[in-house]
This record gives structure tokens, sequence and C-alpha cells, in this order.
């Protein structure tokens, strides 16, 4: 049984990290970290958990969590994993941090983007991107894995293959994205109150989304060049999930668009033998509920003949597959199990 | 492998059957029955399925179904199970009716609240209301399950015990109820537009819910007598869950009120040992997230000194243990397995 | 023109006097007093003023906000404005009380359920309650209004005519009232998150809410009696809204329950005449919609023929009739202007 | 005092109409039509204007209707105010169309993308498109107004300076919008269900939206050629609202973007004295709730120097500006009335 321990375990991506692993058969939470909460039941938290989980809440002391687990979860703000991990822990445990800590490997980039002094930069080379369908083998070997970000996971795998195969110029895509609410966090803010983000749906970070330098790293290296993208995110008055629009201009071949049947075998060559990647039937486009709950990203696209641009459209639930679900798949790809342990999670539509 | 057949696969509750048994050891749905959308794929009405269901939807025949399962669950309007049922098919199958056809033991108070002929009143008598904590014995044995309504559920299991016990006058009960939407089916009615029911709540039914007779009756056999109650359902604008809040006359002894620790050790006795039955701790009340997606009903109650009355509350997820997880739940105990196979579902909160 | 200062003005309710103060023929506001957003723009704070008010926020100084106005609302926190008012400013301005200082007329009661000390007890006996139908001519003489809560002002207005006509048992009285959020207020708490609130519904102040005294006073003096009630509030995934479902045993008159048409005529005698009352036709119910957004209360009934109980049911916009519109009819009463001004709001039900 | 007549009253348009009638002071609702409810009570429809309006629901006949009244809104499908108008009709009342019948000038182009047949294509030619602020002179003199689209009425004037201005290169436009539910109208569909909709958000008629086309004549009549764009709209949970994302690459002068300050003064010079049209202060970003239940379109913008692109953001509620607020704009210039009559609606953002 894989021991299990959890930062930042009464945020939202936290607390689905302790859902999740509820049904894992070889893993179990032994640390619920949550400095906010400390010597409190994590059920008085969440009363889901009532007569479920009946650990009290515990510190974020990351040097006597290494001596007590295998794999620690950091589901934390920005600054918080690079801040306290070492080489002396690093050689105990595993980290999966869910923060961007570790993402971008440019230190320059992320200083700029996050506006925070990087506290750990000599492990940025050697955390891997924890992309599972993508860097899957990298993930292997891994001692410190930086779960990607809920947006870009969904922007870059909607666009990955396509991107790869040099289907789409790179310089014209625009990613416009919404967001379920749970993607802003647990913190008291008044944005984020029931009346103010009822019955309303409005752009955020426009031009500036700390998301945009990490989804321009991940297909950069797709593409074999820079990219500079657009990407905008809105938030959308419902719990979970986010929907990616992806727009983008398709490369001709002897003055002809791709066709649909092309853009398909793309996708197919890709994640034909993904788990968690669906790609939709012609005509079917993603709906966040069809992935609420899940590990699923459900893909779609259509070829607009009269621009000449796609419009492929990515789906996923911001906590599963843009956070605690990809962080418990990087978990069983680094302890050699089954990658869908725990992760036959059946979307729940309604 | 128990071999289920499901009549009314499209609407909620026999879609919720169909997610539940997906995680179900020993039991696999082999007949999606659905007359709207025969030889559609079911993943094609419900997108969430893609990829996990391929079956397409076949038609309502209970004598080819009864040849082909163990088990059918009939998840479909009043009368049609009362329509198709018949001693040759109960011969050969276990019956879990998530209609109202057989909840009722006078068949003359069944036509006068729901308004149709019974059309197989001789199977009533032998029906079993599956009402699992209350009933386990009966259903062990039984051929042909009611399945219990969504608010009765609730409504019942929160005040059982204390009218059991002599604790609450049974004639100062009243059941003031709220309920999600999904409660309403899926049929394409204006009132149950988005835009109908988004942002506003109303009492409907009132005095005149069809579930009134269904907790009288199992209600009046724990009171020992007849009971007449007021019953108040409410529509709230979300997908799950039902809130119940009733109201009654605690009966003193010598003069005395009973105390909070007389009625918790009568909840105690008995749904102490019931895995799906939290008796929450004093002061905390039910919420419907603390139970959503899951099988548990979650009770509290507080006394009021200044009115000699007790509030109790319950809630429930009305798909859960309102239909689909009770309705697996008997299935677990027609065929001895473990009552809660398939029925670990932790609830999600958010 | 009545010059009009809000104490208050960024919270829900003030922000209301607001939008319909800027409907009224005879009123403007002149002072937007705000504690928290002093010397910023109120447009900053609600983008939907921008181009409207132009005015910056003011702080609370009721002193110097005599000499400006005419008329002071105080939307803010119990405790405030007792702690403001005195008799100079009384002598200058005219105040209508939002919070619930100067309700209660038995000090010790306000002490105990708000748990916080008075600080002006010499001005409750002068103040007047504001429910408008039931004190009007009282309101007219008045310096100092008591505004009636959001919960109390839809649960009294509901059973008052029954009680005062003697048609229902007042010791029978339960209401049970649901709210939309916007009533928990603008305070940035966990609790009020929009991803902790929708979708769910829950039960609070159960037995103890502070509303309870309120309701009682007021209905006691309908009833020519002490009265001691039951009210539970609840809270539902809604912005705006309330409905309050009464219950109570009916009075028998040689035996008989009074009829449907009797009771029609009670309600009809105390508000056949009132432009924001409606008495709904027989078998329709209140849903919080038909009022949203309008100073209208709606209310129905239905008597239960096999209980020999009523059940009454009302529904207001708690912002409008139940916090700012009925400050405003207040307002309109105390300087003798059209009941109606700003206030013929067409409910928008969607 | 304009007598007007409604023809679809009980659509979520037409209901709209008459609530802003309600308060306007020189036109009143003399017949409101409704196909599906006639002789049945307008407010047993639509509850919120019980006690309001009194009239009973009265046919489609434009023949009789047209003696009776002086304006005509036809607020049904496509092709029923086609197939009703005539030259004599027209002759004596003007006529307002919210449907999309004359709104395309080429009526090939209406007949491809509506897959109907035109059946008044001589009317298109002198039908004006009533967008106000674009075209308030030819409206005033106009007996046949198309009254725009709701994704068209902010899609066009979110980006119509800068075009017009020639800031923006007409062939990279992509609009990316998002509206509420009211938008699907109140038509007895499943896929618009409560259950269906809430808690997630889809795409829908990628790259074949009938709005397109209109979108793309009027910029085109602005750019002063022929545009094709990109338009995907999506439906997120909530009941009004439109909120416009759009890109497109800036057109750089000596080698330079144009600057925040150059596009602010492009849309000061076309909206700079409109009441209607509020453009925000710098890194505002519209929020639909802003613009809620009035006629307010708020625009926003953004420029990436990164990207060389420009993101514009615009607002509306779907319902007024969007539809039933820009009918009566045009009905005001019609009749020479002051534009904003019965249109000074505050915005109500909670």
């Amino acid at each position: 049984m894989i021991k299990v321990g959890i930062i930042g375990a009464t945020g939202y991506a936290g607390a689905e990290i302790a859902r999740i692993l509820l049904g894992h058969p070889d893993a179990e939470v032994v640390w619920y970290g949550s400095r906010s909460y400390i010597d409190q039941e994590f059920s008085s938290v969440y009363g889901n958990f009532f007569n479920i989980v009946d650990d009290k809440c515990l510190d974020d002391n990351m040097e006597e969590l290494a001596d007590k687990v295998d794999v620690i979860f950091t589901a934390t703000p920005q600054g918080l994993c690079a801040s306290l991990v070492n080489e002396s822990i690093l050689g105990k445990v595993k980290i999966i941090d869910l923060s961007a800590d570790f993402r971008l490997k440019d230190v320059a980039v992320y200083e700029k983007w996050y506006k925070i002094e990087h506290k750990a930069p000599q492990f940025i080379e050697e955390a891997v991107y924890g992309l599972c369908e993508i860097n899957r083998d990298k993930i292997k070997k891994a001692r410190l894995v930086a779960n990607p970000g809920c947006y870009t996971t969904c922007s870059i795998l909607t666009a990955y293959p396509l991107i790869k195969e040099g289907l789409i110029d790179p310089d014209t895509l625009i990613v416009d994205a919404l967001s379920g609410v749970t993607g802003a966090g647990r913190g008291a803010k008044v944005a984020n109150l029931y009346c103010e983000v009822n019955e309303s749906c409005k752009p955020y970070g426009v031009a500036n989304h700390r998301h945009t330098p990490e989804i321009e790293e991940q297909l950069g290296y797709a593409a074999g060049k820079e990219m500079v993208i657009n990407f905008t995110p809105h938030l959308v008055p419902m719990n979970r999930g986010i929907l990616a629009t992806e727009y983008a201009s398709l490369v001709k071949k002897d003055g002809k668009l791709p066709t649909a049947e092309e853009i398909s075998k793309a996708y197919e060559k890709y994640y034909g033998n993904e788990t968690f990647i669906r790609i939709l039937k012609d005509g079917i486009y993603p709906e966040t509920r069809w992935v609420q709950g899940s590990n699923f990203v459900d893909i779609g696209f259509k070829i607009d003949e009269r621009t000449g641009r796609i419009i492929m459209m990515g789906a996923i639930d911001n906590l599963v597959k843009g956070a605690a679900g990809q962080a418990v798949q990087n978990m069983n790809i680094l302890f050699g199990l089954d990658e869908t342990a725990g992760l036959k999670l059946v979307p729940r539509c309604f």
C-alpha cells in the first residue's frame, strides 16, 4: 500500500485527491495536511467525508512527512513547494506538485509571470512536466513531477497532435477557455461569493494569465519552435469543468486544406490507445458535463472551409484531469501501477 | 455475474442505475431498455458513457428480457410495471420496480392518489416495500421489490426511530421537503426548462402529493396506528438532493421532554450499525451536498424546548438512496451479496 | 427632491436602495456611505452603475450626514445604527434602519438573541416597526423606522390575517422558509463562496434564528397574546427570494373547519386594497421568480381537510420587499408621497 | 399613446417586450398574441404579471391587428413574419420583426443558412436593419425594421469602430461568444431542461450558426469589403446575457501597432454620445451581470503586444439590447420619441 501525504488537503484540489484515493486499490492517505485547520477533523471541513475519513488535519511539515509517506502531493499556492523541497526530502519521497513551481523550465519566465522569486531553481531542470499522455516515459523515472495546470492540460492536449503533425500553423493559435468556479480556489474573496459569480460570466487575465507561458512552452516543443499564443480564460457559473475552444489556420498541402479524415487520423495516432482521451464522433462537440467527475479529456473538432481554420474543442473536469486525477495518474506511473488504478471514474452528467 | 436489465434506462433514475452498476463487482447491465431511443446507442443519449458503454437501446419487452437476465429494474412511469408483470415472468427473474405500482398495500389508495387503474393487484400482497434498513429480512425472500419513492425514503428514515420509540406524537408530524430537479424526470415540459426553474423555488403538490400515503403507510406501521400527515414538497434549483425538515411534538414523560441524548440513543438503536445512515454530530445539520452522488442518508435534529417540538432533518441524493442506489442495495440483498457492493460511493460535495 | 443618505451602500441591501431610488421621481441619493470603500467610485464596486452613478463612497459620519440629507437609510450590521443615533440627529433627519436594532420592543429579548449590548435603548419605545401594510399610520409620524427583516416580512404578512381573525391556532404555527443567498450578505466568508452554496441546500439557525422573536412579537400583537413558534430557515442556491411555507391548525367553528372562501375573505379584508400584496387565485402557489426584483408579496394557501391544517405560502424578493423596497415604501409614507413611488417595479421572472 | 401589438407574446423575447413597455410613458400593449395560449390570461403563463396585466392572449391575425395598433412586434420563429406581411399591412402599421426574416439582404444567403423558402422577398430591399447606433437615420423612415439577432448585436457593436477605422484586419476576426439559456427559447425540448443545461457548458452551431452571415454582412459594410469570419457560440448555465470575446490582428502603421489610446479614441468617435454603449475603463472587462436587465452594451479591450492581436470584449443582455430592448429602441426611433424612453433600466447585478 502506497502511503500518501497531502499538503493542502482542504483546498478543492487537495480534497479531490482525498476523494479519488478512497477508491484507489493500492494507495491510502495517511497525512491530511492543512495549515488552516490543524487538529480539526478533516470531515468537519468537508461533511461528505463524515464516517469515511476519521483523520484530523496536520501541518505542512515536509521533512517529517517525508519520513512517513511514499509520495507527497502539494496542492498549495505557488511558491510553497519550492520553499519546502530539498535534496534530503527528494531522496526519500516522490513529490507531485500541483502548483506551478516546477512547470516552467525558464526560471526567468516563472518569475516574470508569477511575480515571485523561485526558491528552489536547482530542481527545475530535473522536474518532469507531468502531462501523462505526452511525457509518460520521463515521468516513470522522476523524483519530482510538476503536475500541469487545469487550463493547460485541456488546451495542450486539444491541439497537440495537430501541431506535432504540422497540420495547423502554430502562429495562429488562439485558445478561448471557460472554467468552473472551483478553479478559483477556496479562498474567502468577495469576487468568488455565490452572488458575485452566479448568473454571470466574465473574461479575466486577458493576455496575461499565468497558464499562457505553460501552454506556449509545451506546445512549442511539439511545434519545434517558440510559440506565442492568445489565451483568454472566462469564469462561468458552474462548479467544475473546463472547455477550451481553440482556433488555428490549417496548413494547406498542394493548395488543399487537410480533410476531416486526416485530422481524425492525427488524433488517433497520438491518442488512439489512451484510456483517458476520447476523440468524439464527427459532429459531436464536448460538453463539460460529459466528463464531470472523471479523468477524461473529450476532444472534438470542426473544419471551416470558408475561413481555412479549424476549431478544436476540448473538455475536462478541472479538478480531476486538470488537477487531482492527473496527479493520481502521475502517481500510478511513478510507482509502476496500472495507470488507470483508482481513476475508472464514470462521469456523472447530472 | 448477475445479469441486469433496465427498463427505462434513459430516464434519470435508469441512467443512474447504469452508472452505479459500472462500478459493481458482481453485476452487469446487459439490456438498456428505452422505448424512445430503440436502436440508438445509449452513449448518444448520455455522452458521459461514450467509450464506456457500447450498447444500443432496446425495447421494453419484459417477457423476452426475463429469459435473458437475473433481475429487471423498471425505472418507468407509474402503471408500466404493473401492466407488464405476470406470474411467468416473476417465476424467472427478480423485479425491482422503481415506480409506485407496488408500494401501497391498499389498491384503492393507489387508484385514488395516482388516478389510474392498477393492472396487477394480485401481486400487491407479495411485493415487499424495499426500504432496506427497515425491511431487510423481508426483501431477502422477495420476488418483487417496490423500491421506495425519493421523498418517502428520506422522510420515513428521518422520523422512523422516534416514532417507533414513541418519542414523538405521530399526529403532529409535518414534513416539509426540498428536491432537486432530477426528481421531476427527463420529460420535455416547459415547467422543467432551465429558465423556468433556475433562480426560483416553489411548493407544489401541496396536501396532495402522491408520496404522502406512502409515508403515512410506512410510518403508520412504526406508530402502530394509522397516520395522517402534512407533506409539502418544494422544487429548488439544483440537479440532485432531497432535504426533509420534519416537525413533531415530543412526547413528555413525567412532565419532561426527552433529552437530546435520548433522541440520539433512539437513532443509534435503529441505525447504529447501518452503513448508509449517518447520524450527524450534535449541532450539525444535513446539507444535500454532503450526500451528493452517494447512497448515504444524513440525519440531524434539534430539540426546541420553547415549543416542545423536535425538528428532524434528513438529506439524501434523490437519484441514489432515493432511487437507483437503493434499487442496487435491494438487488444486493435479494442476491445475498454484500449489501454495500457497488455502493461505496464517496459523496462529492462540489 | 428628498435628499437621501445611505450608510452601508455597498452591501447588497444598500446597493438595492441605490438601484431603486434611481427610478424614484422624488428622491435622490446624495451620500453613498461605505466604510470599506471610502473614496472609491461606487461604480467600481458595482459595475452595473457605471455611467449612471458617478459618486465616490463616503464614510458613515451620521452627524455630518444629518445636516446634508432628509433621510438616512442604515443598511449595516446589527449594532451600528444604535451606536450612532442620538437626539440631535433624530431632530434633523428621519432614519430608516434596516438592521434589527429597533425592531424588538424588549431590550432584553434583543440582547439575548443578538448577543450584543443595545447602545440606544432610549429610542426603542418611539421606533416604529415599519411593516407598511400593518403599521402605516404609525409610520407616518415616526422619526425612526425599524425596517423589518426579510424572513419576518414574508412570514408575518403570510399569516397575519388568519391570526388576526382567529381562523388559526397561534400555538400551532410553524414557519419553514427558504432564502436566496443575498440574504447572507456580502461578507467574504468561505461558507458563502459559490462552490459551497451551489448545488446544495441546508437548514441553519434551527430553533434559534434571530428573526424568530421578531415574528413572534408582531404576530403576537395580532393574536392578542404571546406566541411561541418554530421557524426554520434554509439556504437555497439562488440569488434572491424568500419563500415561507407556514403550517397551522385551523380553528373549527361549530365543529367545522373554515372554508377556502372564508380564508380568502380574511386575506381580502386586510389586503384587498394593498398594491403590493397579491392574493393568488385558488390552486396557485407562489414562486419566488414571480416577485423577483419587485416589491410584491405573493400569498397562496391550501386547506388540508385530512389533517385540519392550513398551509399558507408567501413569497417575496428578500432584497426588495424584504429590505430595500420596503425601506423606500417607508420613506414614501414618512414623507407623504405616493406609497408606490419608485416601486412600480415589474417582477422579472427570468 | 402608441398602441402596440405583440405576436409571440409568451416567448421569452415577447414577454420581455411586455415587461419593458409597462414602464414606457408613450406606448401600451393592446394585443398579446400567442397562438399556444389563445383565450388564456397572459398572467397565467407568466405569474409575475399577475394583477399587472389583465389581458388574455389573442391569436396572430396580422390583418386584424394592423387595424388596431400602430406598431407590431413579431417575436416569433423564422418564417412567420415573412409569411404574414403584405403591402396592405405595411401601409397601416410599422413592423418590427425580431426574427431573421428581413435581416439579410441576399435572399439566397437567407435560404441557405435558414433552410426555408423566403415568403416575402419583395420586402427585403426596403427593410432596415435595426441596429440603432449604426442605422439610426435609416430606421427613422422605415416601415419594416429587421431587429438584429442577439449574438449579432453584441458581436457587431464590439468590433465595428475598429473595423470602420481600419485598425484591425477584417480577415482575422474570430468571435467566440457565450449565451445564457433564454437565448434558446421557451420550446419544450429535452436539451433545454434544467438538468441538461445546469453545471455544464458547450459549444454549438460551430462554423454554421445562423448569426454568422448577419455579422459578416454588417461588418462587411464597415470594412468596405466582403468578410468571412469564425463565430462560435457556447451555451452557459445562466438565464440571461451574451459575452462576445473577439480576436483580430491589429493593423500596423509605420511598423507600429496602434496604441490603447488610439483604440479608445476610435470607440469614442462612434459611441461617445451613445447612451446605451459604455466604453469601460482601461483594464476593466465586461461581465454579463453588469448589463443584466438593461439595454446597455459594455465594451472593453486589451492589446496583446506579444501576438499583435487585440482582444475585444462586449456584453449585453440577450433579451434586452439583444432583442426586446433594441426593438423598443427601434420603436422609439420610428415614432420620433426620445430614444431612451422606457429604456432607462438600471442593470441589476444580483
